[in-house]
């Protein structure tokens, strides 16, 4: 049983950041490698209209839709469409109050962040390692996706736990306003981000640098404040929204 | 051009060691899950005979294949009878004397080693989450592999520019006793050791140690003892047996 304790949610995401910070130390050590993203250049036969960085999602997804991926609640697909697990999955119970999982779903602004991450965290131009680039990428929004699930759903029913009657009044009113203005703690992102940004230069200390590509902590940082903490935000305000409510029939 | 150059190749040795420590302490999160292993108990439709975790490296080559991962030397798949490449993979020149690069192939112990190292990273017990486990189970011994192999390859022909004449006599003799002495640095040895021990405590420093899950850094410099160095030192003896010879017709 998942149960709503704060303390293992946040350290479950702190392990989740070091899992990101990771991947993106990885996908820095290539280039920027702009064909990767260029619809219709994969040169993959076959394949005449994706990216190779799309293809290589989609199929990666496809693949961890067989083995029942998805049925994690914290791991949202980034395509649609995807075959039926093959695999019996049993997984632990849960507190979580939404039975379809999925109307918590941020990958198309995870997406869009990250394509605009990759410039700031990896050198300009082309080493022509696009298969790893892509592996690399693929992992690393996975981890990020992860992460803004993960704290959007457990930390939603958290939250609404700890006051269900002022939170059931502005889920019942529909004001989103209000939702946000309660979960925010300035005080809590500050040291979050601050957390990330020692992370990262510690996770790089270990590294030969004179050689090995590190990335900027401020980068790091910078795209938590502007994505991974909002976009967690907004993932618990629609959580918050669909609590409770029974799927269409 | 990827050249013979001793320090480039060694810096390279050393980044794909911190990801294979990364991985590690990935897959520690989760316990040993011993159903995961075992054959005939994936769960998975119309699969009868393969454990979760061959099934999982099955369906990963797979589509690693189609992408290409098999052209680049280092990258030795642990599975036979893979697809083709659907991919036109442009790979940079490099100095390597054989064209087989499968010659070295030594994924059959790095997986025996890699199954040997799971009880002593992660706790015993089950707590149900195969899927993940096999999944990092995969990414850590691709690591390893990528590592054994890429020193195996090019170290193996380093070291032979380094004394074409001492290592041509050993090979036309087929004297593999003389290889291996010619191979072993045993300082050089000590160091890579003493350098994985601090980096698995470094690369953990910055983990909340109460809750996040470590791992031993003694387990992980005897593992790169008994199997990471040797393994790779059979490797370069496999490329220098192999060296200059045409495949056959």
């Amino acid at each position: 049983m998942i149960t709503p304790d704060l303390d293992k949610i946040a350290t479950d995401l702190e392990g989740l950041e070091e899992t990101i910070i990771a991947r993106l130390i990885d996908r820095a050590q290539f280039r920027r490698n702009p064909p990767a993203y260029r619809p219709g250049e994969s040169g993959f036969m076959g394949e005449k209209d994706l990216s190779l960085f799309a293809l290589r999602l989609k199929f990666q997804e496809e693949m961890d839709a067989c083995f029942g991926r998805f049925a994690v609640p914290e791991e949202r697909p980034f395509n649609a469409n995807l075959p039926d697990t093959r695999r019996m999955v049993r997984l632990p119970d849960n507190c979580l109050q939404v039975t379809d999982y999925n109307v918590v779903n941020l990958t198309g602004k995870i997406l869009d962040s990250y394509l605009d991450l990759v410039p700031r965290i990896c050198a300009a131009g082309d080493d022509a390692q696009y298969g790893s680039s892509v592996e690399h990428d693929v992992y690393t929004i996975q981890s990020i996706s992860r992460r803004i699930h993960y704290g959007a759903l457990y930390v939603g029913e958290i939250k609404y736990l700890s006051d269900p009657e002022t939170y059931g009044n502005a889920i019942d009113a529909g004001d989103v306003d209000t939702l946000e203005a309660l979960l925010t703690r300035p005080s809590v992102e500050q040291r979050i981000l601050k957390r990330v940004e020692e992370k990262v230069a510690v996770l790089q200390s270990a590294a030969k640098i004179d050689t090995r590509i590190t990335i900027d902590p401020e980068v790091v940082r910078a795209y938590y404040a502007a994505y991974i903490i909002p976009l967690t935000k907004e993932g618990e305000i629609l959580y918050l929204i669909n609590r409770g409510k029974l799927p269409d029939p």
